[in-house]
């Protein structure tokens, strides 16, 4: 039921699309269902006992100022804490480099509408996160691919990519969203020569970085990007942020995803721009939410919350991990991965995993299908599974369903072929 | 101090400009400044004790579910809240045709990605807010204007800017900013039937209308439109939103601005195109936000707080008008606006108000230059003074500091000429 000029504008809205992947999913939202679809942190990790406090403190100590409208750039005291906690990670920014954003994802809608003209390519990982993908469509973004497998993004396929002039490449490196990888410390290294050499800055998006469950930590690309500017003494003197790199992470993985609170790191003028876009999509973020969280943070409380996080998540992992590997049919392949909140797993490339959904979904478990992760479509035989919402008895029981869900289907198909696939994973059954 | 990629992406961000009004407007934070330049609340009107109670309510009963994620269209009983007290002003919409946004603000920039193509017509008043101009710059979007007098939008000039075939129109019916006038039932009709034969849509901008100092609440644009359709029988059966007007409001103005939460009401069918938009942008409103903000006006706050403003800025706005009224030099006119936030000051056309400015914030006293709110970069010799922040006696004080600015400005120019502008003003010395 539409009006007249509905359908006529009906033409700009295309964009946007329809989604059999986003009604299914829907779908998944049902009590009985063990979803492993959704992104979400546990609940059970969420202090809601700080907050009560961290209200209250500040709604008696700072009211009006936490109900007024605020700056644009963010609560001064929040920057300075970003700069506070980031410089452990060896990024060494001032609050002048920090812009406070509606959480990251609208980090990502900032530097659409401050950098993308329609028609320019966007260089992206294959698979990535499908939420920056669903941004930068918005500015008639067009996407050219290069695959990850399990130590990251194939660099070795990066230097063709990148002569096709791409506005700006797309990184998540550590725990990769939907592919579980992190991106190897001489990739790294490679990654930021070819954006060095052809002028190409690097969205660096990191939302689960400190949320590392073994190995070694890496040092972000914004680190390294500086250090080989400061080795080429192209710095601009002040140690930082002059670089290639926009670095942008969030609280959501660390705190609470419901504040809608995250932030980006970059040189001081494309701050400045960033603030202006930002004037003109909410005016700011709002002040009590900024507040209420730096209150609940201000002395020290991220650093024992994010080792709770990341006993919980790891145990979580583990028990996914084992139950793929008692209970997964031969021939399947997921990642392994070192911290944040996923796994992707390939199966057969005959089985396709959207149709596969609505089968998983009789079974009461859900996955998301790994071609809404992939610019270019492809994709169809993977899916992504999320280990951190749901407790390690649903986790067993729904890998148990989804393991039933794939035989059968294997089962109805030819035997099937080697598996051959861009993406290289790790992880055989 | 720019990388290379920034000088040579410097091109697409230019829709941003510099702004010398933006640069002055920062030197009017200083605390011995009387500013009547922002739009802020008078936040001795911040219900601070409500949301201490709100939050410890909503965080004991609901503590997981206001830190999680939660869906992009917004918290279901906020949406049914809305429906409720809309219902209050003939507004009849169904939960379904209600959007949560994170402040007004961003419900424009949610319009422009959905609407707006680049090189597009957008018909605005002249002048018009300035966050909607920001908001759909970005676009690419173009203007075309129609002043505004003391009755509001000129509707006899409409029909020649329609014939532009403007993307759709832009209005603020009540107390409008900056200009602080209101459209006249005539005119809010001819301007519904010049959209409904065009066929072009009308965004409905609605911040101040529960806060009307004196005379009759006059009925929204969306619901003449509705009545005119229903007439047409054009109606879709269930007697709500299927028209031309998007309307959008906000709790800004009402509760608190520190929030961010606003509002549009729109046919389901563009209400789903937002949805997904807005996912790309922020994802969600935050939840946390959205059930504090619940919880506090549930059971009816929002009618004796409205009071309670209007009250109060009722009181200041006759204040500035008498102060004006003693203290400013002959040959000036300003609107009697009959509610909102905002008065719009005209000098002699000789005067450049944002040149004025300098002067003025010298004098300690700011105002926006109006030349901010003109798309085509005109209204030079006018200002907007809002009159909600500041107290009885600062605004005494403030308008005094004014006249002397304004007198000694004029002693400097020729003996003014007689006073001809595009917008007529009410109210002279």
């Amino acid at each position: 039921m539409t009006t007249p000029w509905q359908q006529r504008y009906a033409q700009r809205m295309k964009w946007m699309g329809s989604s059999i992947i986003r009604e299914l999913l829907k779908l998944t939202e049902r009590p009985d269902i063990i979803s492993f679809a959704g992104g979400l942190p546990a609940a059970e990790t969420f202090p809601v006992a700080e907050f009560k406090t961290a209200t209250q403190e500040v709604l008696t100590q700072h009211g009006s100022k936490a109900l007024q409208y605020s700056t644009t750039e963010g609560y001064p005291p929040l920057r300075e804490y970003i700069v506070q906690r980031m410089a452990r990670y060896g990024i060494t920014a001032a609050p002048e480099n920090v812009l406070i954003t509606s959480g990251s994802q609208q980090a990502l809608d900032v530097i659409g509408k401050v950098l993308i003209n329609p028609g320019d390519q966007i260089l992206t990982e294959q698979p990535t996160y499908v939420g920056a993908l669903q941004a930068w469509k918005a500015y008639q973004a067009e996407f050219v691919t290069v695959p990850v497998d399990e130590y990251g993004l194939c660099t070795s396929q990066l230097e063709e990519a990148v002569c096709c002039g791409p506005k700006f490449m797309y990184i998540l490196p550590n725990f990769q969203n939907p592919a579980g990888v992190t991106l190897t410390l001489p990739r790294r290294q490679k990654l930021l020569a070819l954006a060095d050499q052809y002028g190409i800055p690097i969205i660096e998006d990191d939302p689960y970085g400190q949320l590392r469950y073994e190995g070694e930590h890496l040092p972000p690309l914004v680190v390294l990007d500086n250090e080989q500017l400061e080795h080429r003494a192209h710095s601009n003197g002040h140690g930082f942020m002059s670089g290639n790199v926009i670095y942008i992470s969030t609280f959501s993985k660390i705190l609470s995803p419901g504040l809608r609170l995250g932030w980006m790191v970059a040189p001081q003028d494309v701050i400045s721009r960033c603030v202006m876009a930002k004037q003109g999509m909410d005016l700011h973020t709002s002040s009590f939410v900024q507040m209420v969280a730096h209150e609940v943070i201000k002395d020290g409380f991220i650093d024992g919350h994010v080792q709770f996080i990341r006993q919980l998540y790891r145990q979580r992992r583990d028990v996914m991990l084992a139950a793929l590997e008692r209970e997964f049919p031969p021939g399947i392949e997921w990642t392994r991965p070192a911290g944040g909140l996923f796994l992707w797993v390939t199966l057969p490339p005959e089985v396709d995993t959207t149709l596969l959904l609505e089968k998983a979904i009789v079974e009461k478990v859900a996955y998301v299908p790994g071609s809404a992760f992939d610019p270019s479509g492809g994709s169809r035989n993977t899916f992504r599974l999320n280990f951190s919402n749901a407790r390690p008895e649903e986790i067993e029981t729904g890998i148990r369903r989804l393991a039933r869900v794939i035989e059968r289907a294997l089962s109805e198909t030819e035997a099937p072929a080697p598996i051959v696939t861009d993406v290289q994973l790790v992880g055989t059954h």
